[in-house]
């Protein structure tokens, strides 16, 4: 078994067999990062570099720490302090770093397609970690991880997911990924968030939380990007609050054992309550301890798919 | 032996076998430092994360080069292209890094308490490498450091501390220190620069350096904040250097052997001429070459506390 | 065989025999960048600096990857985010750094000497990564051995240097270099560009492009600095490229097998047609990719230079 193509661009078109094997092999490199000497040769003399076009904290820092756990040479290349302002081309950029001998390039960037288009000229694997409202797979199969190790599987289980469905990258990988493994994936939040004929992805769509919960096997609360607030889709934030934030009252209509997520980072008091985000229910943080394997992992699938597999 | 708190937080508190322990477990890197391959595998597999929220230097890179001398894996996290911009929490921000198997999280904070405040709420170690105007303690330790190896103890020794005492954190620490390892000191500047009931610290005060110079083991001159001159507390520049500032006229009642210190960035002809601070009794640099064992040290005994102790 | 001196500040009165044996040691790097685990334990230990005063892309990476793949331990330092702000003179910085007993520091800086002035002042090896318009010298040697890999030697070899001549480090690196090697240089450029009595360091000057490029061995392109446009030197882009732009039609007019080379960042479409840069003739990816083989080459020459030439 091995992955159909060089890069992780996102997770449309990706099938149940390769999602099966970057979270079995997530699952052994879980086990590194619980270690006191959290380090493995796999990937010695292996350059990786991080190309984060926009800012970015737990991403950027999850891919560095899982470069560095796997003894590989990373180089962290941002938007600031570079040749951007001397106006050369994001291929040109990119085909210098890989005339380095770059192994991987992991890129975070602002346009939707951007990785995709990078991905089409270079012989180094790219790992999409964020294309505007486009993909983020890795956070998606970080959460799928996460779901699996709670419920025990993905086929059959029933997410909820609340919140900015239109201009959330996270959410559309989520869907990709979760359909693919046989979820039920229903999206939850204002008419003006939920993108016009989106049921065609295989979702189902509700208006209001409370007539859904009782179903979650899991609820995805989703980020509300303030710096959008009162512009163009978003009510006031009372009046969402009211209907789509993650309360301890509404979570009484949740099944016990639900397990409540979010990508972070979480506003506080908005989409969810301290009291939840803080709860038995949620598996925030482990979400962000299981990003360091997946991404391990998928370094280590893609950084030297060729070597590697010969080599068994 | 081992230290009683999982943290540094500040030097207030600690205790003379403690710190004597550091200063003895720094000799020993020190050692390392002095060869040409500067390297030992100690904390191989061990995180340790450099959360600068302030802008550094010499302490950030510092604590940079003694992780990479004990082969931990290190990452920088400033302020600048982080999340911080889209409203996260502190403490939100430092969970999410110490989910990812974080064994040491060392902060530099404008605001006083900024560490002990997330120490609370974190099972990896906190270093402070820096909190507004309250402590630094790994400078302080770095400065007993040196002090030691040039005057052999500390006990009995005679400091004279000069410049902004109010707003320096270098002296709240060391005062803390060398108090607790019976040190004298006198803390000399204006009156508007030193705090009221300082005394009740330990110390004493003087308000002109020709008058306690020539009782100083060690002459530790602080750095003027020039940023702030002349808008609450500082006389003007000129005023300040003829009472404050270490002239070679001024050394000539000094000791013959008397060391003289400064944390740095140091500003050249305000409070240190530069025939001193280049001149036979500086030890500036060697301040700076210390400070990396010191970090070395720390790391060392904060990063793997638990298993370590239990190996011996 | 040695160097002459312990810091690389450009190539102005480097030997032919200096030349070489950084051309010769680069060979062997060059072979650890192809492989698959592209690491070798040379400097282990040892500890480098990137001093970045200005951006960088390709230079500030290059050298962090080539002191990675030495297994050396690489600090980066640039001018945002440090203590710049605090006045803190540019002697005192580097003092600080070599205190924390670095054994190379790798600078970029804006004025034109300042490499110069602080390798006066340290013991640490100095390389110079571009000062101001005045040498870059490890581009002019990776730019050597690119020649050489392809042409087979540079003696007796004709190179036309075309474009912004006046304000470019490169060309002045090259220039020493390639006159120090045996090779024929030709600049061509508008006569504004081109600085009186350049013809003194043994070089010929064109003002037409047409007028030599058939005797070009290697076309070496100059990047055009945009911003510097309309402004003093330089007639209107569209005049400039009409003499000097690297267009097919014009490449029609150069040997079979005449080289093309470009610094980078480039501008398409201005100094160099997109057709030619990506185009059977150009060099330019691989010039990228001989950097960091000649750095690793200069890091290993210089970094250890003393225990290391011991040991044989």
């Amino acid at each position: 078994m091995q992955l159909k193509s060089k890069d992780l661009l996102g997770l449309e078109g990706v099938s149940r067999e390769e999602i099966n094997l970057i979270l079995d092999t997530t699952e052994s490199f879980h086990e590194v990062s619980e270690r006191s000497i959290k380090k493995v040769p796999t990937l010695r003399g292996r350059t990786i570099i991080n190309f984060f076009h926009e800012p970015s904290t737990r991403t950027r820092i999850s891919f560095e720490i899982a470069a560095k756990r796997l003894s590989a040479d990373g180089v962290n290349f941002s938007k600031s302090g570079s040749s951007f302002s001397k106006g050369e081309t994001l291929l040109d950029t990119v085909k210098n770093l890989e005339a380095m001998q770059a192994d991987v390039i992991v890129m975070r960037h602002g346009i939707p397609g951007a990785p995709h288009f990078i991905a089409q000229h270079l012989d180094a694997a790219v790992i999409n970690a964020g294309d505007g409202a486009h993909e983020h797979p890795t956070q998606a199969l970080l959460d799928m991880f996460t779901i699996k190790r709670h419920l025990g599987k993905l086929d059959g289980i029933t997410v909820v997911i609340v919140g900015d469905i239109a201009f959330s990258r996270v959410v559309r990988s989520n869907i990709y990924g979760l359909i693919t493994m046989g979820a039920r994936v229903i999206l939850v939040g204002p008419p003006t968030l939920i993108p016009v004929d989106i049921e065609k992805m295989g979702v189902e769509i509700s208006y209001k939380l409370d007539d859904v919960i009782d179903q979650a096997d899991v609820i995805m609360i989703l980020r509300i990007q303030l710096e959008r607030q009162g512009k163009v889709c978003l009510p006031s934030l009372r009046e969402y609050a009211k209907l789509y934030s993650l309360t301890p009252e509404r979570m009484k209509q949740a099944r016990p054992n639900a397990v409540v997520m979010h990508p972070g980072p979480i506003n506080r008091g908005i989409e969810i309550d301290p009291k939840i985000a803080d709860g038995d229910h949620s598996v925030i943080l482990e979400q962000v301890s299981n990003g360091v394997a997946v991404r391990m992992a998928l370094l280590f699938l893609f950084a030297g798919r060729k070597e590697l597999t010969e080599k068994r």
